[in-house]
């Protein structure tokens, strides 16, 4: 679900594996790599690319009976390959449009239509379909407005910043944001948040579009008639079934009434494409658009405002329940049978879904394949390894989230790990997750061998970071400013940092929610899928053209995680470094506090500037300049709880890796398990039950989506939105709530330490 | 002739007068006050207007009847206001193309035929002259050859770089290139480097044309047949008549033969408009553009290199002499006759010129009719002014150049100061300049108020930069970086900050061949001549509609000029703080030692990348990747010597101002003049005899325009460009010349401290 387009890796391991530490490897390191060889040679990508092929021929979006259809296709196979398997139904509300209208009124070309139609793409089968959903955005509001066009760039909380200081309201008026710079679904509602009737979201070439590659059938990017669908649900205040929040959308789940769910949207909202696009924002007046709102349609951009332009705006949805089809299928562990290794990707597309989320669910039937053929030739995985097909990712993680609500029990008491993919394609290994799993991660990838270039998928990986870095253009995500990447890039002894998990796939619940750690991998950053992104076009020919031809990476995708899940499986020790945890939070600590100094020095900054009457000197006088709202001055908080927290946090980590290094190996079986049952459900040591301020059902003090980015982590969430946003008192407050989480989660550090030292 | 897109000012002074210290102000505050006010009552907005539209009436390039004849007008009216006035006319090498044409002759939409023409525009009669030079750059090569094309993003040396990274080379290929980024002479000058048979100059939309605004007539932008004429000389060797260089060229000045002037490019280059451009660029195939190479055409960029689009392309010159009459108006100083302050602003344009020059232009002459009003009634000027009205300073600063290399002896036993203007408008004051006159130019600016807010223009350059800075975009130039102007941004006590002086105006022969310290004064950055700028569309109706609607910004400059001029003329002790320009060179010191700290880390980096394979392993395998030729490792330099003279350079600068300020005002009249003696001549201790690294023209070792930035100012150049370009023993030889400049400095210094004691 979440579009990949300029998100880079940052992911690789220590290359010399004299540091490999012993604990995680019975069994033995040469058995072991026979048996991934053997593994491997199960993956076949020409058969992976004829079931993405067959997956991908008709739409299947949650409803479809492609989608059902899928789905028993996929558990028939399961079941052939030896796997105990089932298809777990949910019922969800899930909206689909009835009708829909987009028109300009008045102003420039006006009357014009909308086509809010992708056009079939002559040679390319698929795309003649009747079936794929319309133009829409799923959870926004249906309504019937008309109103003036006002154009909020991104449609980000800075945009609305220099619209104010423009002058320029959007109260009673439809926005119109070009995709990009944040989460869809933020832009409707933001939108909504500042008083908008309506909201219309475009892709802008400079983005999405000509500018960035030739485009369909030419090249991959998107053409002007392509729009992209999505969620606009307010999941970050939470996922899953917008009317069964917290438990599972049984059949017999306690709803709520449709009115009082509220991460549904007020206001009615439709994706365009470009084509479409530049009619509209050609018709607009008002101020000059600044720099930063400019896209790469031939036109000079104007934000509007006036009642120049009016578009009349029109949605009615199907506001009806729809089953989801989750494909549940076990392979039973025969040591530990209750520690349970769950690995998901989800089936579910806005249309076809060939690069999302196929390409990353065939990757998961070829390692399903090769396991039940391991199984049958012997190999008896110790722990329990759940493989899991999501349906309906796509408009809110409803698979995953109501499976996980309704197995939440099981899965605290279970659960040792979540590892998911979703979309993937050529180019770069890439993974994210809890930061204990660091050095396996490292570990896994430095075993991968890249089939470009022949070197370790972390070697490459490295070797990208480091150039880029070189280049001063950094490998994206900002990691070129964290110490510990720097320090890695040009270090192969050193284990590369993975990033942390944000949203914008199915681990959302099981790290977020139940405190399950959980890994999310993928390759890519040389295929290019983001052109056709939750459009008509992201079929077979496009993703086998230009995504991944051969299926080459997909197949890698299938043998970096089956590794990952047989070791994980087969381990007798934690593979866990809590080292690596603790300072990674110590390093979103320093971060925290450089960020409450530097909030209160704009508040302060801003205060002079407007007592000196600076931002109205500074400004054109014939053109709308208005001087912001004064921000509220920040106080100096008493970080020193947590200060002491991230103190004993490592203290705790580094006796434990030691501990585990020195005498994990001699345990007796006995302590194993023992060890086993503390380690297991440490990380939900780290839930709060306060939850999130104003989104309780997030309950992670370390790891969160933004909630004002969506996709984008938030790390220390409680104290770090808090001082963004300057609820002053929720981050007092947040700095003594996430120091309980880290001190509980210390508490049960020490137990496995203490079960280490023969306790 | 500088384009000031996107160029801001730095500038402003102390607020509390109190800091002013007093040596700098006979006659009496009071009186001064009075004197100026009165010089501002002759300023007339509307008569400028008047002299404007009458000036900008038809075409006025080198050689052209209404040069002349302007120039004519212009000693006349100097005449009549009571100067003593006259045309020196110098004979210079001036080529206007006879013919040229460039086609698309293969590849895309071929045949096109490049129009090469600007529209005229109904409504604004000058337009439809017939007289107007054709689209050319001044001294390209001529030539008649075709060729394949290839996309070079802004040609600038990086770009050349990203080319050979995709392995492209320009070799015997038609490079065309868009502007921005760095001066145009570069871009063909680059091409011609690197092997390139012809070159093509065109402007983007995003960076000048329907992205920036609405285009002309509708709005001050560029439309799509306008296009940018402009020199091409090799200006950083040396400017001026490209036959005469280091003498003038008067009847009788030995001449090069034309083959033999090296700042002749030698391929043939010509600009066109982005309409043109979109047919040229659409044709193109090969290598994906990459991102910073994207302008905003509707067109997916792609750089080509291949044989598929092949352009036509010549140029035949008329390589004739043409005349230049430079206006030389001058009011006698009646005490110092032989102190010198001169000030000059150009009068020819490329079509009509409104805004560049005459908008300045008219200023200068605003000035003089003031000042002659003021004589006139009385005022007497202790020091001579030079009033100039410079020809020819497009094609290469030929009649500044020109001029100043005829009276070179006597500008550098007489000159003070040199004072330029340029271009005008709308807009926020800026300065640049010799760093001793920081605090003067402080001084003057904290006088004039500005008419659109009612604060002094120095308060509002300040509210300017600190709102810049505090939202984040700074306020150009990089200045927020430079400590001292993060200072003065907040601090009205301080000093603001002025930029040091490159190239691009009249001020480069007097400052850094002569070693005559120069300000260049202007406003600007609310009305935007940027989208006509060196197009037929810089006209009257222009100016006075979108750049300084009722010339309140040309009467500002006036104001503003004028102040300065006449405090130079009547202070009877120096207005110098030498303390800033110590401080100012200390700064470049710390900014040119961190430069090679830099550099050599560059190369080592690369070193290691390169060894360890990360450029190949880091590139999609798909596409041409081809890792950088290796960087010569830098040395490790002695800076002890520089280091040395500029602690000497401070310490000499604090005594002399400390000197100055207590016994200043205590001096006789034989020591005043005595004073003055030292002085005045003294920046020319700046000058190197060896002048810089294949430029020697360039003598000044603290200033100069820089060898591949061409406008950009480099500081302590010999040293500073030297590591850039990883001349290592240019490098370290320059930084004993720069240090042996900086102790002559402090030597003169210490010779005018003597005086001041009573020596």
């Amino acid at each position: 679900m979440k579009s990949r387009t300029g998100v880079v890796a940052l992911l690789s391991a220590c290359a010399v594996s004299a540091v490999t530490t012993a604990w995680a490897a019975p069994p033995p390191a040469m058995d072991r790599a026979a048996m991934e060889a053997k593994f491997d040679s199960a993956i076949d990508p020409a058969e992976m690319g004829r079931w993405l092929k067959d997956l991908a021929s008709q739409p299947n979006h949650v409803g479809s009976p492609h989608d059902k259809a899928n789905a028993e296709w996929m558990a028939a196979q399961f079941k052939a390959w030896g796997w105990d398997t089932k298809i777990e139904t949910y019922d969800v509300l899930y909206p689909t449009p009835i009708s829909e209208a987009l028109e300009l009124v008045a102003g420039g070309g006006a009357p014009f239509k909308a086509t809010l139609t992708e056009k079939p793409i002559p040679g390319d089968e698929p795309t003649f379909t009747k079936d794929a959903l319309p133009a829409y955005v799923a959870f926004q509001g249906d309504g019937d407005v008309t109103a003036p066009l006002v154009y909020a760039n991104y449609g980000m909380p800075e945009d609305y910043l220099a619209l104010e200081k423009m002058g320029i309201s959007v109260k009673g008026k439809i926005v119109i944001t070009r995709y990009g710079g944040g989460w869809r679904g933020l832009k409707p509602l933001l939108a909504q948040m500042h008083g908008a009737a309506g909201a219309i979201i475009y892709s802008d070439p400079k983005d999405d579009g000509y500018s960035t590659e030739e485009v369909y059938p030419k090249g991959p990017a998107r053409p002007p008639q392509g729009f992209q669908r999505g969620s606009v649900a307010d999941m970050p205040i939470y996922p899953g079934d917008v009317l069964t929040p917290g438990v599972g959308a049984t059949k017999t789940a306690k709803r709520l009434d449709r009115k009082d769910a509220v991460t549904i949207l007020k206001i009615p909202c439709l994706p365009i494409g470009y084509g479409d696009a530049q009619v509209l924002l050609s018709a607009l007046e008002g101020p000059l658009a600044p720099a930063g709102f400019r896209g790469s349609l031939p036109i000079t951009y104007r934000v509007g405002g006036g009642d120049g332009a009016k578009v009349h705006l029109m949605v009615k949805s199907d506001w009806s329940m729809k089953p989801l089809y989750d494909v549940i299928a076990t392979l039973k562990g025969s040591e530990a049978p209750d520690d349970w290794i769950v690995r998901g990707n989800h089936h579910d597309g806005w249309v076809m879904g060939a690069s999302d989320p196929l390409s990353g669910m065939v990757a998961e039937l070829a390692e399903a394949k090769s396991m039940g053929a391991m199984v049958k030739a012997g190999w008896k995985p110790k722990r329990t390894i759940v493989y899991a097909s999501w349906d309906g990712e796509e408009p809110s993680l409803l698979g995953s989230t109501e499976w996980a609500e309704t197995h939440a029990d099981e899965l605290k008491a279970k659960g040792v790990v979540y590892i998911n993919s979703d979309g993937n394609g050529r180019g770069y290994f890439r993974a994210e997750g809890s930061h204990a799993f660091q050095h396996f991660v490292n570990e896994v990838s430095a075993d991968v061998k890249d089939p470009e270039t022949g070197v370790s998928v972390r070697d490459r990986a490295r070797a990208r970071l480091a150039v880029g870095m070189a280049e001063g253009g950094g490998a994206g995500r900002g990691g070129e400013n964290n110490p510990q990447t720097k320090a890695a890039a040009n270090d192969p002894s050193k284990d590369l940092p993975i990033g942390a998990l944000g949203s914008g796939s199915d681990y959302s619940t099981f790290l977020q929610h139940l405190g399950l750690p959980s890994i999310d991998f993928g390759y890519g950053g040389e295929g290019d899928s983001g052109g056709v992104y939750h459009s008509l076009y992201d079929d077979y020919q496009h993703h086998s053209t230009f995504v991944d031809p051969g299926f080459t990476y997909d197949a890698l995708l299938a043998k970096t995680v089956g590794r990952a899940v047989m070791r994980l499986a087969d381990a007798d020790l934690p593979v866990q470094r809590y080292a690596d945890f603790a300072d990674t939070v110590s390093t979103y600590l320093d971060e925290v506090k450089k960020l409450a100094d530097t909030t209160r020095d704009t508040a302060k900054t801003q205060a002079r500037l407007l007592s000196s009457g600076a931002f109205k000197l500074a400004g054109d006088p014939t053109k709308p300049n208005v001087a912001p709202a004064p921000l509220a001055q920040s106080p100096s908080y008493d970080f020193k709880p947590l200060e002491a927290a991230v103190a004993k946090l490592k203290a705790s980590s580094a006796a434990f890796d030691g501990a585990l290094a020195s005498k994990g190996a001699g345990l007796s079986k006995p302590q194993k398990v023992k060890l086993d049952n503390v380690v297991r459900p440490l990380d939900q040591a780290m839930l709060r039950p306060e939850g999130l301020p104003g989104r309780a059902w997030y309950m992670n003090m370390v790891y969160a989506p933004g909630r004002f980015t969506g996709y984008g982590a938030k790390t220390l969430p409680g104290v770090r939105e808090a001082i963004e946003e300057r609820r002053f008192d929720d981050a007092a407050k947040y700095i003594g709530i996430t120091a309980q989480a880290l001190d509980a989660y210390s508490a049960e550090l020490d137990k496995a330490t203490a079960v280490l030292n023969g306790g």
